[in-house]
């Protein structure tokens, strides 16, 4: 075993001395045919089972709404009042200004930007598609699936650098009010997907105060983790709807979020919220795409949380319960098998999904590689960031959450050892 | 009471006295203070029943589906491979050609034109959107919902005449075939939304060997009432798919259909099935805007049907067993009250929701007006043309299925009560 030293400060023989030894390990790891996957935010199975009482209980005979709407049936396009009046407090917003969607928030968020595309907003001179190209901003590490729509549709991204209390305002707001094809960004703001940071109250209040050259500039404010907290010292994330409402720009904030790390992963509800006139506004197009979502569905977690907002807080304590040792399971392996050696850093999250991982540049790609060979996926590289091109090759989402803790062991040894084989490959040139 | 008589052929002074009479009785029943509904296409409350075994039996406690996939996590864009095998028969097609979407195929139809319109089809020249205008065939009367989808999103359309057993096929040759800017025509092809018939093998074939000028024409067969029989001796539709598949054209098909009919209302399942290649590039495309569908309710019906199609057929045999007396209900008053003064025509359908009712020309609006003042919701009348212009002013869509029998004779009753106080009205001009 090395004598705990920075690897970026060893010479060149006793790097190839500890390549060779860190070469042995990896072969003996990757014998043992292992198959591991730290790839994708899922909850695991324990965190299923804490909703099974949805499936059991509720719905089953019962079909009203407490107001004694027959959920078997047509109608309601925006979502049942109970439910609105459940999760509304999630974004922090009133009921009038939510609309309950199906069981993808990736859902409501594509259609609201292919809407844009087709029609524009009340504000716009014309369709975002009537442009010759129109631009988001997107901070990165950022959500793989919110650049994906970009790229879906055509609309070009532009990179925007994280910092550690959010996105880099200077900038931001810089690019959009010299701009007007700058249509819109992608926020992930509480416990962001992957850094796990949230916005600060000044980030939040620049947000709200942005002076955007396009009338129809939008923020996407994505706040999957919302709730996501855990520890009881949680993040507290500024609501931006109402900072946004003191300048009378609430019309530029659009936020979502959805019960899928709350509930069934792909068998929840979905929610966006806005100003009160952007919500009609997105009612009026919204009926022409769909009657009305799944009620029944609707009923189901109405009655799971019996229609009070701290039942879902509670609720969302025991999924933290799950969660965390994982959590500090990567922590407390980073911090003994990379910190010391300086070649990788992280930031501790208090909640959401993820734990975002920086090598040493130009080394993330081939982590991913050894990792790979060795039977550990993990999220590929370069998918934090638009093109799935990073800049400097060097960041990592992993994902603790799906796999059991004995697994989730076996997967970081694989993944510290690449990281330091990969490292000392790139030092050695 | 009048002798039966052609009230179009009376004299003038026989009309007078006729509408005197029939003042009377309609302020008579105007009286009753009636408060009814013959305007949607909703099942009624016993059709749910019939599908409550859903809620249950099913999904209580296992979450699995056949083959293992935990229902509850994210994954499968396309559906559960048994949703896919029990669904497929009602479209009669592979399940490599078809995916399973949420709870509205309308929700299906509008992304489907929507994506066309950013980004086109893979035989497209350019993207929809970058037309100056593009513009869509109507079969009228027709279904509105359709004809929202298009003028939400800025499509033209174009109205096309029914015929007895199909839309008027020369002149959907003709247009198809000179103009590159039709691109799409919107059909219902069994038990027609709401003229009730269903396209011949004739008709069926045409649509097959259409020769597009536009090389992205797609006809967009939405195959709601595809199963939806109310007799033995029921309509049979010819498989669009299977017919252009002879001529290589399996392309320019898309069909739709869903279970809002046959399970819940906005609580079932929807469908588009199409060719292979289709199939494949509509994935790619909805890769962006979901992760996937709920599969929850997908394992509901599947447990539901004990994954065998005939449990679905003998479930629609209970269904037909309750709407068959409204629509003989209503075609029995009919018969009574408007055949014998040729002053209305109507199919008599075998399946499906909907009696299409044609009055004397330019009366359609004064008798939705009529039934309204007393009591009676009809669908508006213009509903079932593009922009709500009906040429003819002559087209109601009756819809029997959601009031109970006694409901429905009452509001029969103010039917042809203002069917022929409006059709005196305009014979006295």
């Amino acid at each position: 075993m090395h004598a705990e030293k920075n690897y970026t400060q060893m010479g060149r023989e006793e790097l190839v001395k500890l390549k060779l030894d860190l070469e042995k390990q990896y072969n003996d790891i990757k014998a043992k045919g292992l198959k591991l996957d730290m790839s994708r935010g899922k909850p695991e199975t324990a965190q299923l089972e804490l909703s099974m009482g949805m499936l059991r209980e509720g719905v089953c005979d019962e079909v009203l709404s407490p107001s004694g709407v027959d959920c078997r049936n047509y109608g309601g396009l925006d979502g049942l009042p109970e439910a609105k009046e459940l999760f509304a407090p999630i974004l922090g917003v009133s009921t009038e200004e939510i609309i309950i969607g199906g069981n993808a928030s990736l859902q409501l968020m594509y259609d609201t930007v292919s809407r844009a595309m087709i029609l524009g907003f009340p504000e716009s001179d014309k369709a975002w598609g009537k442009y010759e190209k129109i631009r988001f901003l997107c901070p990165a590490p950022g959500y793989d699936r919110h650049f994906g729509i970009c790229q879906a549709l055509g609309i070009e991204m532009i990179t925007v650098e994280n910092k550690s209390d959010g996105p880099d305002m200077d900038k931001i707001e810089e690019l959009v009010s010299s701009d007007d094809t700058i249509k819109g960004i992608w926020c992930v703001p509480k416990y962001s997907n992957p850094d796990g940071i949230t916005y600060s109250d000044e980030v939040v209040k620049r947000f709200a105060n942005l002076n955007p050259l396009a009338k129809d500039f939008k923020i996407f404010w994505d706040n999957a983790y919302a709730i996501h907290d855990l520890y009881e010292d949680a993040d507290v994330l500024l609501n931006l709807l109402d900072e946004a409402k003191k300048t009378g720009k609430q019309n530029m904030v659009i936020m979502f979020s959805s019960t899928s790390k709350v509930t069934f992963a792909g068998g929840g509800l979905s929610f966006i919220a806005s100003s009160k006139e952007n919500i009609e506004f997105f009612k009026k197009q919204m009926s022409m795409q769909t009657i009305g979502y799944d009620k029944l569905n609707q009923l189901r977690h109405i009655k799971f949380f019996n229609g009070k907002y701290e039942n879902i807080i509670s609720h969302m304590k025991k999924h933290a319960e799950i969660i965390r040792p994982k959590f500090e399971k990567v922590l407390e392996v980073l911090d003994r098998e990379i910190a010391p050696y300086c070649i990788g850093s992280w930031v501790k999250p208090k909640g959401g999904y993820f734990i975002s991982f920086n090598s040493l540049e130009g080394c993330a790609k081939r982590i991913g590689e050894l990792c790979k060979q060795a039977g550990v996926v993990l999220t590929p590289s370069g998918a934090t960031f638009p093109y799935g091109k990073d800049p400097k090759d060097r960041n990592i989402r992993i994902a603790p959450t799906y796999p059991p803790v004995p697994e989730l062991e076996k997967a970081l040894e694989v993944f510290v050892l690449s990281v330091k084989l990969a490292s000392v490959e790139k030092l050695l040139g």
